[in-house]
């Protein structure tokens, strides 16, 4: 069948999709969701078909196609194409018997994982076979032929083994140990390609902590050259396509929050195996407000994590940490890079839970490199970060990135504020990691670097009714009030003082 | 925030989308599937976003809108509209809890339904849905519900009771049994506003058969019209929203070829119940082929129906039939009109195994009417059917829709056809249901509405090697040969000769 083009002048961002009128649909014996194939001259290109019934529209002899299709077949519009039905890839009946309870097969679940990285499955057959993953959890052996389907079919980036890397799971608020323990190790000779995410929720990322001081975009070979001369860096991974199949499942997971086991494990130790990480420490904080909230579920993990670990030939070293209140003082990009300069440049006023997170946690890691003896990596790592060579290895990744280290006060905070004091006196029994989250979105985080929370107490001190609790801040009035607004509201759930 | 609007000038069908710059978008802190509100002036349209990284396709400071919110908002391309974050419908956290394992409310379920009608739900989301009640079978009790909600969110044509329908579960080549109990009954005195539906895997549906003489496709009004005159209709159901979320689930179910018990009961009693049945029979055929390969399947299925019917006040009678084989002589439109008229005109080269079905069917309404008493349906039906009312009935029926009942052999076959013939010499001891629908499509149907296979033996009956088994019809040599080539290839298990 010959159409004419009609240039959408869009990109789809995902499976290209073709539209075409009603009776052209139905004289091609095509339905919504079939494929067609395209062709103009030698080119060819794979398109979803959406249908409009509406004739001014798309007419009759006309079809609708996205940038990726008119670009690939470099045609233009009024050109005429060459349509023909496609077969469904055989990853749609693959998808099929995963919803039917069948166990896939590796090379099943690679081409699955193919055809999602080549955007040739829809969005709604996709999200099929994530509920499916999610109502049926993975069996071991499916997660390690996902984890691996995920890393070929995305970029990888080689170092000389033993490559290190540290993951924490998340859900706890500050908690950004990232900027520390990796100039700790990288200074105790450690490689540690360390990427990380921005902000979804929480906020803020590791990466957005660090921009604040340095760039964090980087391509492939300037990443290999920033760790060939520092043996770490601190960037951010979305510029490179590592496991782009995770990027993709996580989009769609996204609206409804579905985080389903097996997807965290595969998509985690994907990203890590893409930069060819052999030795990983996990951070599983565990408490009520994280994202694990009994000790036998983030026990039932670790075993997962050491598993597949052993079948992928990666070494896991778990932490499971205390996840039932934020840690560090500051929340937000601006205040928690605060926070990490205090603590490396050993300063008087640095939040010591933060402190001794990081140092615990760099301590596993050393003692994983057997650069120390099992109990004695935490000493190793608090004789770096207090001799300055912690700091001073920090400089250097971050000029390595192009960015400057300031001093810690020259970190501009956004310019309206508001002091939360406390309703009565008594002992801070909980603080709660979710509502600061949400709080700070409302001031403006994480696109409002500067805006953020910063907390004058921790749990189990005590404080005296009108005594601050948190200053709040954020770079427009208006934004400040809302947050203000949910801190009044919720505040008692926020901060509960007993 | 304040964006310029980029016409797309095209309708998406669904959702509407709109497509905004990666900038733009996370400084309104948006994520993909995340939903927008639209205003212009007092004017309002929601929107789930999609996101674009490359500035020259959405610039930042642009978006780009799709028909439907254009329209609404009655905005022109270059207007500058305001857009803020919009709460998720609470129907996504209902679908989430659906994936969760948990049972759903019936007005969780009606919230999800209204939802889905009205366009605020993505094709990912709804596919969740489908997933998640897919895997985990619905309760009896979320069944009803969804059968409700699938009915209150459409139009509905209201008749006074008692009000008769009929439908088949499909899977069975053939099987025209509509046109001719349909006219029986009616004969009969009962009231039977008979919506059918298009083929989408077999060579033709009742909608694309009565096609072949009559206009289809009518309004509410004009449905009430044609029963107010005739006491019955044979008309599409596609061109009035009846049960229209039911239409959209079936949309995102086709790519992968799902087919929930749960959906299926609700889709079919939603479509009955909106057009105010109140007695509807159900044929269920049985045997290797068909939908229900075992009689322990069927006769589950057959408890529910009746189970449902009694929470919904619809008084179901259920027939097993035999679903071994096709039905009838014709596959594709005008063959299975052909049929049809034999039958009606009593002609006698009439497949006498349609007649026979229909004339049970036929009589088994009549008894559900009360018109005869239990076992003297047939005789009433064959009755009214060799007195020529039948046709008389069918006659007027046609005429109100604006067709025209042809002699038979005024029916023409497309002009391209090809004589398949008995491999060896035997009795005829299956023929597949599945591949004879596969042969009819590639020949043309069901749009070439005079292609098809006209069936010259059936089951059980001797063949001597040589003698004509069917012969197959096209508009098309080019698609003649396709047919011929994959019946050359499969024959011997088209009909297997023993």
């Amino acid at each position: 069948m010959k159409l004419k083009v009609i240039d959408l002048d869009i990109s789809s961002g995902s499976t290209p999709v073709a539209i075409m009128n009603e009776s052209d649909a139905r004289k091609l014996d095509a339905h919504f969701g079939d494929r067609i194939s395209i062709r103009k001259g030698q080119k060819r290109a794979v398109a979803i078909i959406d249908v409009c019934p509406n004739k001014r529209i798309v007419p009759s002899g006309k079809i609708a196609l996205f940038k990726e299709v008119i670009s690939k077949l470099k045609c233009k519009p009024s050109d005429y194409i060459e349509i023909s039905l496609e077969k469904k890839p055989d990853s749609v009946m693959m998808i099929k018997k995963k919803l039917d309870g069948a166990v896939l097969s590796d090379s099943e679940i690679r081409q699955i994982v193919s055809d999602i990285v080549e955007n040739k499955l829809s969005d709604s057959e996709i999200s099929y076979f994530i509920g499916a993953c999610y109502i049926k959890p993975l069996t071991f052996q499916e997660i390690v032929s996902l984890t691996k389907a995920m890393v070929e079919t995305g970029d990888t980036i080689a170092f000389e083994p033993p490559v290190f890397d540290i993951h924490c799971i998340g859900g706890v608020a500050g908690n950004r140990t990232t900027p520390i323990v990796v100039p700790i190790v990288a200074e105790a000779g450690l490689v540690i390609p360390k990427t990380s995410s921005r902000a979804i929720t929480s906020p803020a990322g590791t990466a957005d902590t660090i921009e604040v001081i340095a760039p964090v975009s980087f391509g492939i070979s300037e990443i290999k050259e920033i760790v060939k001369k520092t043996g770490a860096c601190l960037v951010w991974g979305g510029d490179v396509s590592l496991a782009p199949a995770d990027d993709k499942i996580i989009r769609l997971e996204y609206p409804l929050g579905i985080d389903s086991q097996s997807q965290l494990l595969a998509s985690i130790i994907a990203k890590k195996k893409s930069v060819s990480a052999t030795h990983i420490l996990i951070d599983i904080p565990v408490g009520k407000g994280s994202k694990m909230e009994s000790m036998g579920k983030a026990k039932a993990l670790r075993e997962q994590f050491i598993k597949i670990g052993k079948a992928l030939n990666i070494n896991f070293e778990i932490m499971l940490s205390d996840g039932s209140q934020p840690i560090g003082n500051g929340f937000g990009a601006v205040l928690e890079m605060r926070d990490v300069l205090r603590i490396l440049s050993n300063s008087t006023s640095q939040p010591t839970d933060l402190r001794e997170k990081s140092l615990k946690m760099a301590g596993l890691m050393l003692e994983m490199s057997k650069k120390v003896k099992r109990g004695q990596g935490y000493a190793l790592a608090k004789e770096i970060l207090q001799s300055g060579r912690a700091m001073q290895k920090f400089r250097q990744i971050i000029e390595a990135q192009g960015g400057k280290v300031p001093k810690e006060e020259e970190l501009k905070l956004s310019k309206f504020s508001y002091i939360f004091c406390a309703y009565n006196t008594g002992r801070i029994v909980h603080i709660d990691s979710a509502l600061i989250s949400q709080i700070c979105r409302l001031a403006g985080t994480p696109r409002d670097k500067a805006a953020g929370i910063y907390m004058h107490k921790h749990v189990d001190e005590s404080v005296n009714v009108g005594e601050p609790l948190m200053t709040l801040y954020s770079s427009s009035r208006e934004k400040l009030s809302e947050a203000i607004e949910l801190l009044k509201n919720v505040g008692f759930s926020t901060v509960v003082i007993k």
